[in-house]
């Protein structure tokens, strides 16, 4: 049973993504990958956002591209904590995706990563699931000691 | 039956768009105001986009500032023309609302005005009601032949 | 009889706005193509502006790059509404084009699309012929039924 | 015993973070509050990011301005969640703060919160802190639905 | 007979373009002042610019907010020498103004000052003037003469 | 005699500077061309900018990339009108250059040009020397004529 | 005898400098200020800079606003040690010029502080002075381990 | 014994400070190389910062990209002179690195080179190293004087 919802606008996002779920399967984190659109299928995001708590998912990550409203709108359909990835697509360059993301208003809070930072949205989701599971917590600090090794 | 519907992300917006709802009113335009948050409210937002066309609404005007994703999921919900208005609110001065709307991805289109360009979205919108309604247009037309005296 | 006029303001903008030209022909919305710089053929764009009602033009879709004044002039000459495209060209990547189309003065607006957004402005047209032409609304609420099915 | 450590880079952020303290307890959540700079104090950062996790700590909110290394800093010394919050001082208004926090290098996540976004970073900590403390969670989730309400 | 034409784009720029004015008298160079919209009145800025050169005007001084398209649309109905200023209105301070201005394309040129330049442009208008009548040189020559003195 | 004088920062300018030369060249306008950098060289700066009225020189067009100083420091030395080209060189693509030639203080005017603007800068100094000589006003309008046919 | 060159470029930059002058007397370094325009008075500055070393001057603040050419000019003529303080005044609140400073091409090394930056100007100045004077080594240190405690 | 320490906090900026390393080699500098991230490695960076100037280090280079941390953080550990050098990696292209280094808080300051501005920082060391060390200043002298004749 996935913890963590993987979910991106577009197709085309799928490269960036994979990142993230390379990261989560070396820390041994069950996932599900999904594309929705916020704009193109916003009943598709409805329901996952609605049903996200209850299929056990404890973490989304959402990454969304341009005016990137997927992880606002993930979040407003749901409690549980989103982190939103803002990808790099046209010509701003993600500038756009990113200030999409985080100046999100009071209330709904998105936890919002740097401009494709997939890797690092896979690494806070570890740090979330750390407070809860043991064995999530001992492998994101098995990677961090390496890590500081240089 | 209002033709056009005026739709505010916050309370703290009304001062914008009364802007755009006096020239509504000069232009005798028939229009409806509501407050619907993308985020806090989002079932109200896809009702309200749902229910429109078959209210007799034929364009929206959707002002929001930060990460103003009003347009774009009203948008998503419809598809009658919305009208994005950019709201000048926070630290980066509607530049952050400016990309959220402007920067749609296809199929989803939004007309995005200038920031705080409440005024504009209701030329605009008549603009857009003239091509079928008579009357609007020669309101319009009006209106501009006065402005080009300058 | 053309409905929509597509303008760009240099031979340069063709293979952009042709993204726009096939989904209107996808759509079955009749349209004409002409290229005319606001700053190089200034009479040009002035005739363009005051005939195009009259000639049965009912969008105007304009496509610029750099200091793109080519929707805000053609707007100055009509009243019937303008769609404004900023074309990414230059180092400013369509910054330039993008801020000196969505931020008009009042009286005189353009509906801004994101920056080579060129599609979008095609589904903006049809979005508003809709509302008087239901052959063009049934093909458009078709596409959006299609899309939205992922 | 603290669950959350409110951390500010200067005693400058106190009006802004008293925003999320407000929050915190208004959803019972425990918490405690430390002014620590990661360049003038940097050992100060050290201690308490090394020691957060053994003194019961699940979440940490740090608030900054400028070039704001705070939320990375004490990242970079402890593996728990860390909530970045940039704050608006000087002349950049916090878009300073906003990079300098949100483009963490792979590995060491910070969620980031938008401009002077202390609220939404207590809700977020009250959605991390729902995994696990099923009061927190009730909560929240009691909060959201007063939201939704409009 | 005026050799300089002030141009504005809204009266609300007259503060600013006072600054301009002041600068011309001290050095006795007759100017003439108009307000012009470029899209609000466009047959008014197209008449201004055809007709410049025979009565006698040798520089034009444009300034204007926003998607400030003055400068360049009075450039392309005259080859006089067009100096632009823009002028900082709204909340994008006039940087909208400025790349509005300063990114015109190829072959009408227009001579871009700083935002909220005015006097720079009348001290430009001075130098290009000086190439011909050696009282406004010997004027320009005094005043920097005397500037150089710190 | 040359009229103008062609100024480049760095070696590196000269292939964006051609632009400018050819255009002077087609319209018949006698130039000069040296690589002389305001910070590694700035006493040639300083007496290229003293000597350049009396050798003749009636416009210098200066174009320099990054914190592109050169336009202003050869103003600062001379009272013939200064043209700006900020040249695109590095990762800022030359919004450094742009901000650092536009925005002069007051009393030292320079004409800026957009970015990589070279041919404009060799249309304005056309259209600046037209006050003085006809011939050259000629040429600069027969090409305008030319342009204005689309 | 002055080791510390304090200068400025406009008199309304003297509030903002004496910040660093407050830290240069705290720390008993003795300094010496002048009012310098590098545009307005080219051979002051150069005065300035060709002089600095045998007058005994071992670091040079230069501060200046908008197109802020002052610390690279005075960098050109001399070898000693520039920094760079960019002063926020007019619209662009000191981007202008920080870009303007910073980006100094290869050669020509300005040290640039952040926008408004006097004081640290002087805190770096003192860490220079530092390598070789053991005094102002004691007053500096002294400073910084007041500073941690925090 | 090395008078420079060049710190790098990636492998990847390695190319971009072989420009430092050749400089200080032609200047005859010794120098030693170190790769340090600020936050995967804290430890390494606090125990290079307290013991660089018991070390005989003078003046520490710094570079590193996105949220570059590293500078800041090195100059919190030490009172010797510290260069920093915004990389460009990532799509913000250095300038997320650029306000990361130059808007440091007051206190603890560090100088900040252009984007990219390795070879500068080299040239800066060496001019700050002048003011003790006379065969650094003759080379640097030497140098400079080089450049000067074009």
């Amino acid at each position: 049973m996935p913890l963590v919802g993987v979910v991106m606008g577009s197709k085309s996002d799928a490269g960036s993504m994979k990142l993230a779920q390379d990261i989560l399967e070396q820390l041994g984190i069950e996932y599900e990958v999904s594309v929705i659109s916020a704009h193109r299928t916003p009943d598709k995001a409805r329901e996952y956002g609605k049903s996200a708590r209850e299929r056990g998912i404890e973490v989304i990550i959402a990454a969304a591209g341009m005016a990137a409203h997927l992880p606002g709108v993930l979040a407003s359909w749901t409690t549980i904590p989103v982190i939103g990835v803002p990808i790099a697509s046209g010509e701003l360059k993600g500038v756009d995706a990113l200030l999409s993301i985080v100046q999100m208003p009071s209330g709904i809070p998105v936890a919002c990563m740097g401009i494709d930072g997939a890797k690092n949205a896979a690494y806070l989701a570890a740090a979330i699931l750390s407070l809860k599971h043991d064995k999530v917590r001992e492998g994101y600090e098995r990677f961090r000691k390496e890590l500081s090794k240089g």
